[in-house]
């Protein structure tokens, strides 16, 4: 075998050039990444201060943590987790690095949506796994469904499920989630839940994989609906089997989360008020823009239904999304992420607009692009 | 293939007995982990505090901290390294399973000292690479040699370097580490230098691997010299050729390292009077444990040139290097890790000390164990 080759962010590319513009003096507006603007719960900082002053601050597990986030899973739909199968790690991205490893061997294929987050293709190929992209378009609600699943021969040995998703927003609502997870119990496709999004909803709640599925691997973090991305925090639940193998990786491969991190973290999942305040002022930008886009021309989008992004089809000006991200960029100062980020094969024709910004921002961002849309001439043919 | 199988940590068990009795009441010196007990550089707390209320912290790498990483190969070795080569990560542990994955594909064979840190087996074995371990006595000083690597048929694909080496803290000179580079490049063994003990050697200073191979990955990080472990900060060298791979597993597998962090570390660099104290410490605490340990009848040891270890044979008291490490916390309260963390081989008759803790715990350890150790039976034959 050779090397693992992996594709780069365009995204960063762009965020490049917002910051060589904002060092010009240029306004940007940064709907590029997909992070909250605003920080930690006050009462984290607080505690986060506390800690700085009395703490060496070692390699260190919370239990406290494990034990709150564990609970939460009763709470919140009702599944009993012991607090050992909870295994905190440093952000979502070294937690999905672990999911696959255990769960898969080199050559192993595992589905993901077509559309979706590229560190599943790439973390896949890290791996030496084979990706195998389900293409998702708008009939399919931009999602894994349970028919896709069950119509991929052979089958295979494992399935990503995003709800909501990176970049549409979409969720998988409960029904399609149980019919999911049966076709996976039946065909033996181990299943590995990202759920970093959980909280981040305008209709229903996403359900947790975890209330349909006891054998899932279930993959969250602190970055989005708390608010503490760069804190690098975040969490894997692992069945009960998995355990053993989970901490041992956890010890080798990335040793202990951030300890001031964890301290934070457990103050901030009681700071509810102040995130669902947050939540409130993402549901008035994803409206803003709802309302905006399709009289500037943009009328295909993915169905928002949590997250904090919006995936327009932009086909009908351009074949070159990166192209087309880095002209709005300059002309504007909005930034954004081309969809060649999230779809190789359709993403040229897509744009993804992070509305985790402010809303006197988010109405920025619509002013300037109003009349640069206006001004788009339509692709011939 | 299988899904890969990983050792425990069996200090973990150990620690893990200490805490339950320090819970009981017991006075508990912990002695078991590598790891400074002193705090962040007062300056980098500081800053930490100010960051805490100024920024809300996103995703971010700190481009002045690549520089001052860069500039600090220069100042130690005279190696010019250009900031872009300079990887920041979660810590030593993911910069190692970076450096892996972005010189290795699944079957390579990679030299590895026993004894040597159970990562190095552990994570090859998580990334389906074979360590090929060279085993190394009393008399090649516990380290990987030249003529080792020169004899070892048919020739590996890698090696991975630690020196100052954990568990032993053995340091490899300047002329071996040449002629190691010498034997690498001739029979094409890429390096991976692990130097996260540099800065802390207690007669010449570590050499880095960058000073006579270009070629090399180097990793290290903030958790021992700049007394930072829980912060989870570290970085890697690549040779320019790598960057942009480097950068893309950076992306996705980890995406970045933990804001605060970055920024407090920056301050920490220039902290070298504080810093320089602690190794002053570290240099108390070991001279003490020379003094007393051949007292104790722990006549076999590795040379401590530098970290923070002292690695000792048991062999004429045990051949269960875990049991003799329960007895003694049981008895003593002193926490150590046993051999066979380090070398599944000999280690059932090693223990490790780490003398990162402050001086006073160290003389108390001294006077808990010399008894102890006294009434030790030998074994027979």
């Amino acid at each position: 075998m050779t090397i693992a080759q992996l594709e780069p962010f365009h995204a960063i590319a762009v965020s490049g050039l917002a910051h060589r513009l904002a060092v010009e003096g240029r306004s940007i507006i940064h709907m590029e990444f997909g992070q909250p603007s605003t920080g930690a719960p006050a009462a984290a900082i607080a505690e986060a201060h506390r800690v700085l002053d009395s703490d060496a601050m070692g390699y260190w597990e919370s239990p406290a943590l494990k034990a709150r986030i564990a609970a939460g899973y009763r709470d919140s739909c009702g599944v009993e987790v012991d607090p050992a199968q909870v295994i905190l790690t440093c952000g979502a991205s070294p937690a999905l690095v672990m999911a696959l490893s255990l769960r898969f061997a080199p050559g192993a294929r595992v589905a993901i949506a077509r559309p979706g987050y590229v560190a599943y293709r790439n973390n896949l190929r890290a791996l030496f796994m084979e990706p195998v992209e389900l293409p998702c378009g708008h009939n399919e609600r931009y999602q894994v469904t349970a028919a896709a699943l069950e119509a991929l021969e052979p089958a295979p040995d494992g399935v990503i499920i995003a709800s909501p998703a990176n970049p549409t927003g979409t969720v998988i609502p409960p029904q399609e989630l149980r019919a999911i997870a049966e076709v996976c119990r039946r065909r033996g496709i181990a299943v590995i839940s990202d759920e970093i999004y959980h909280g981040l909803t305008y209709g229903e709640p996403a359900l947790s994989m975890l209330a349909v599925d006891s054998q899932a691997i279930v993959v969250n973090s602190f970055s989005k609906y708390f608010s503490m991305a760069g804190w690098r925090l975040g969490w894997l639940v692992v069945p009960p089997d998995l355990i053993d193998q989970a901490r041992a990786r956890m010890g080798n491969l990335f040793l202990t989360p951030p300890s001031l991190a964890q301290h934070a973290g457990l103050v901030a999942m009681d700071c509810r008020d102040e995130l669902e305040g947050h939540v409130r002022s993402y549901a008035r930008n994803r409206d803003l823009l709802l309302a905006a886009l399709p009289g500037m021309g943009l009328k295909q989008i993915a169905p928002p239904d949590g997250a904090f992004y919006i995936y327009a089809d932009i086909g009908h000006l351009t074949q070159d999304s990166l192209q087309f991200c880095t002209d709005l960029l300059q002309d504007t100062g909005v930034a954004t992420a081309p969809g060649i980020d999230f779809d190789p094969v359709e993403g040229h024709r897509f744009i993804r607009f992070s509305f985790a910004v402010s809303t006197p921002l988010v109405e920025e961002a619509i002013r300037r692009m109003q009349p640069w849309f206006a001004a788009r001439k339509p692709l011939s043919g």
